[in-house]
């Protein structure tokens, strides 16, 4: 049997022992509703509230701003459907290599006469002026990841959102900034309050914490639950709260925090041994002011569907774009377009991203059997 | 130490042993994103689709119809939030008697300009001549939950779909029924195609499953996902799938489902038993056409908030309403209000709830609690 090499951390990561473990003696031992007034009830509350101030703290952020979510979907959903229930619609500006739970909204925005206006982002990076160029008096809400899931960009939102504050000191009306910023958490060092965002996204299955459950961070007091039904998380989102899930999620967290510099350390070797390696016979991803987890690279002329299952037979998991896109046609293509990356190349990139797990001597492997199949197949 | 009698199962249950190593064996053997294309990701693809399979048969449905949700809140809430979607506001019947994250829609509605037509529940009993009454021509939805959570009163689904559907044969226009469901599945037999319902939610923590994962039942090709993003879930249900938590749901169903006939005989000796020895000093929740695994009842004149906290004092976990509505206020009691029960009635309201796991021997013992502590304080 070929030996099995995961190189789609960004997809998703394992779960990791830890997180695993945390799981399953939450589960055990907090059998009541947190909504419970009963001793059982009360104990999950105080455990939930333990895990809301565990990771606010690794966050440095307030945990009253911290809303657990089933993941960044429905943290990004949630933010984008209350424009969708504004009585008066006005301008949205979305980067063009959103996620698609962002990106999808377009359409459903415009139909309810939202006017969106959308902008590039030049080989990988969206530009401040070009954010300011989009400003008007209408706008109500600016959407940026924090870290490109195709390429691995590290978006200068700080600067982004300067330039919306200076916009709204001379406009007065405030303008929401949201990031999704699941490809950071965990992988990159960011400040939430440094950066200055109104909201952002996360989901714990992105830093090897389960699936299924996410954080919004968000500060705006006005913002609307999308679900409705009881007062949980403070009404912002209903439903008997995922306890197990969000323990596992914050103890991932906080293995995440403390072995970061490490798994960072790491991350870097293996991105930079990969750049060097590959170098000479792809086009790259840029390397500065971008993640180490992530490298896209093309294989011209071999085609993206053709190149990733050569590894794929070999044993490697790597992915032709983001997973969420594989299923939404040429997604991928689409963010790379967006990016001025020229279509011949976006037509043969591949996508390998990088876990804590991940091996330099695996990555090696997988550096040689790309220049193989280059020989073999170019 | 006070020993610790849960008595709140229809707030939430315990997750079995069995769903607790499915999804750790989950969690550690599929680590690829199904919607990945690779060897990991095509696994984990096929393991979804064969728990899906498998709730299919269980439930006697196509598993075409079902969408893995993050529980009932969120399968109401997709249902719901379609309404307010249409680009012609309506009419929606809905029951008096439900649950939060249906009747939270309520406001919502009429804010858009829905017509919203609440009826009663004369001792606890949606009548199928009120639902025929209220239907008009501009009636698109219908929604009434299976097994009350407050009473355990199992509705006539069958016969108010049947009103439903013969109104709709003089009038051609399609109404939707959604019922929630949570306090049925795995508790009382019951069929969703002989319902006729629509759509159906459930939740996999109402039968020792995991929190934060649930189903969406649904026949109406028409319905829009609420949460934008991916394809995943038919594009009904974007994010990540959260497979160990659905698998994790898979088994605690079929263990269910295994022993539904012995914990259902098991809860109706609990049952028949608790109504015969607090009869003669408590207001109980009829008997015939209820769930076993639900009792209220009311300890005059002592208020529910006095009577639950003696109890916790005691050990007992119970609940003076749902725990979903602990957090609104007064909620248990408009609910009863509904039903006609008498406000002197409806203050001194608890509910007890039993699981799969609950003996007849705690009960007996709880019996005698609520005896001798209606004797010292009333």
């Amino acid at each position: 049997m070929t030996q099995l090499r995961y190189f789609d951390n960004a997809a998703t990561t394992p779960m990791g022992k830890e997180a695993l473990e945390a799981y399953e003696a939450t589960a055990l031992d907090y059998i009541g509703n947190p909504s419970a007034l009963h001793l059982e009830g009360r104990k999950a509350k105080q455990e939930l509230q333990d895990c809301r101030e565990n990771i606010a703290r690794l966050l440095k952020v307030s945990p009253l701003n911290l809303t657990f979510t089933s993941g960044a979907t429905e943290s990004n959903s949630i933010v984008m459907n209350n424009l969708l229930w504004t009585q008066k619609p006005g301008e949205v500006i979305l980067s063009n290599i959103e996620h698609p739970s962002i990106s999808e909204y377009a359409r459903l925005l415009k139909q309810v006469g939202w006017n969106v206006i959308t902008i590039n982002a030049p080989q990988g990076f969206i530009q401040p002026e070009d954010l300011k160029k989009a400003l008007t008096k209408e706008t109500r809400l600016v959407c940026c990841m924090l870290v490109n899931n195709v390429v691995g960009s590290i978006q200068n939102i700080a600067g982004l959102v300067e330039t919306v504050r200076e916009f709204q000191k001379q406009n007065g009306r405030k303008i929401h900034f949201h990031t999704d910023a699941v490809q950071a958490l965990g992988k990159i060092p960011f400040s939430l309050s440094d950066l200055g965002v109104d909201s952002a996204s996360f989901s714990a299955h992105k830093f090897n914490g389960p699936r299924g459950i996410g954080i919004l961070y968000n500060t705006d007091s006005g913002l609307q639950a999308l679900c409705r039904g009881g007062d949980q998380e403070d009404g912002l989102r209903p439903g008997t709260e995922n306890l197990a899930s969000i323990k596992a999620m914050t103890v991932a967290l906080e293995q995440a925090f403390a072995f970061r510099e490490e798994h960072f350390k790491k991350a870097t070797a293996i991105q930079d041994m990969l750049q060097e390696e590959l170098r000479e016979f792809t086009q790259l991803s840029p390397r500065s002011n971008c993640s180490p987890y992530i490298l896209a690279l093309s294989v011209k002329p071999i085609p993206s569907e053709v190149f990733t299952r050569m590894l794929f037979d070999q044993g490697f998991c790597v992915s032709s774009g983001s997973a969420c896109s594989n299923n939404v046609k040429k997604k991928g293509e689409t963010v790379l377009s967006a990016m001025l990356v020229k279509p011949a190349d976006s037509r043969s990139s591949i996508r390998l991203s990088f876990g804590y797990d991940t091996t330099l001597e695996d990555a090696k492997t997988l550096a040689e059997t790309i220049r193989t199949l280059y020989r073999e197949h170019s």
